[in-house]
């Protein structure tokens, strides 16, 4: 096992620069911390370059790991405080992954997208990624403006989900969301502007579901293609949603009526 | 206007001390940080008890606050070294107010009530009863072992709906869960051990929806007094969905039923 022993070392500065999301997109790769991700990224089968764990870690990579790790995968060893300077997590639990990333391309073949416009909040879009999955959404399309989905605390919320679903980048000229919806898919948005309920809309299907920004909703150039607008009411007068929420509660609407269609 | 000056003032001192849950309960008042949070505990027209706010700050609060602060509202003036060690916040806005709780019982009167049952984190209980709050959940009710309400984590989360739902802390035989479920209340849990899916269920009328412990689920002890058991479907195969985002999908679950029979 090679260890890396100074910040010198070429590959310590490989990794540590993938902190940076310029530098992610560069190489196209990205890091992950922590057994739990490591142990989902190993069950994903996504493609692993290397992993560096402090001894520390190694004592404890049999419980979680040897299910998993191959001959062929690259581990090296590294002090604590040379790890420390790898991560952002507080309290890390010295092991990364480096991850190549394999951008799987959105098609019109599966019939229920998630559009990301403009979304800020890594947090928030790590939960909508979750969710995403569970609701068996069949891929994520991400507008310019949206925050990197290699960013740690994004994967962090995702709990393995973005390993496991399809992730694709629109242009200035949504062209993606364009070509989809001349295949038939009904672009829908969340508006102040309609009368009309969530569960008062036909979402069986194909749909893209479009999720706003945090503190402007959805843009003019996605509003402008709308096919569909929707309103989540609220009863108890509160001012807003939490942007993940909301769209958790119409996805979930969408699964819904679905099952009942499949059902009938 | 009154300056604290120093470490040793009382009120700093008493001030300093609601960081902490025990001393929080002890004097049943807690603490909001920055500008849209007072702003927003001056619409409900909580019980303040003061301000405290620094230099800084004051020249920024007429824009904020102008038509909600009365004469009989007590300012006290600070420095930026001292206001920071009174809160847990890393870029604070300089204002904070202490507010006297005010805990408004809840009872059979209303339709809809939430019962949080050992969430431990902070942000998690915030984002429910921001959602509650939106969908008309009438009160919270909270076991024992939940984290505490008052949080400052918890508070931020809730943007304010904190102010506007009654919460109530059960007792160790939830007796107030107990009694509700006399007065006709449908006890409503998410499990795997059912079936049903949570649309499938009749969640109109009168339901206690419970929100369990993010790692644990739902206790043994209120499993034991549930009448309806759910689950969350995930056709896409993920592992499990965050606690508030389950929730909240099954509290509109609620709303979606109940203006359906409405319109009936």
């Amino acid at each position: 096992m090679v260890c890396i022993e100074s910040k010198e070392n070429n590959l310590f500065k490989q990794t540590k620069k993938l902190k940076e999301r310029k530098n992610r997109s560069k190489s196209s790769k990205y890091m992950i911390e922590g057994f739990r991700l490591v142990q989902e990224a190993f069950k994903a089968k996504v493609d692993i370059d290397y992993l560096i764990v402090t001894e520390d870690a190694l004592g404890k990579i049999d419980q979680f790991l040897l299910d998993y790790i191959t001959e062929d995968i690259k581990i090296y060893k590294i002090n604590e405080s040379l790890f420390k300077e790898l991560v952002s997590t507080e309290n890390p639990q010295g092991i990364l992954a480096v991850i190549n990333m394999n951008i799987i391309p959105v098609n019109a073949n599966g019939e229920f997208y998630l559009l990301c416009d403009k979304l800020q909040d890594p947090g928030n879009l790590g939960t909508v990624i979750r969710t995403a999955h569970a609701a068996g959404v069949k891929g994520i399309i991400l507008t310019k403006g949206t925050v990197d989905i290699y960013n740690e605390k994004t994967i962090r919320s995702t709990m393995g989900s973005i390993f496991y679903i399809p992730i694709q980048y629109d242009d200035d000229n949504l062209s993606l969301v364009k070509n989809l919806k001349e295949d038939g898919f009904n672009l829908v948005v969340t508006s102040l502007d309609t009368d009309k309920d969530f569960f008062e809309e036909d979402l069986r299907g194909k749909v893209i579901l479009t999720v706003g920004n945090e503190g402007n909703g959805v843009s003019n150039e996605v509003l402008d293609l709308a096919d569909t607008k929707v309103k989540i009411p609220m009863p108890g007068n509160a001012e807003s949603l939490n942007v993940a929420i909301a769209t958790s509660v119409i996805m979930y609407e969408k699964v819904r009526q679905d099952r009942l269609w499949d059902s009938e």
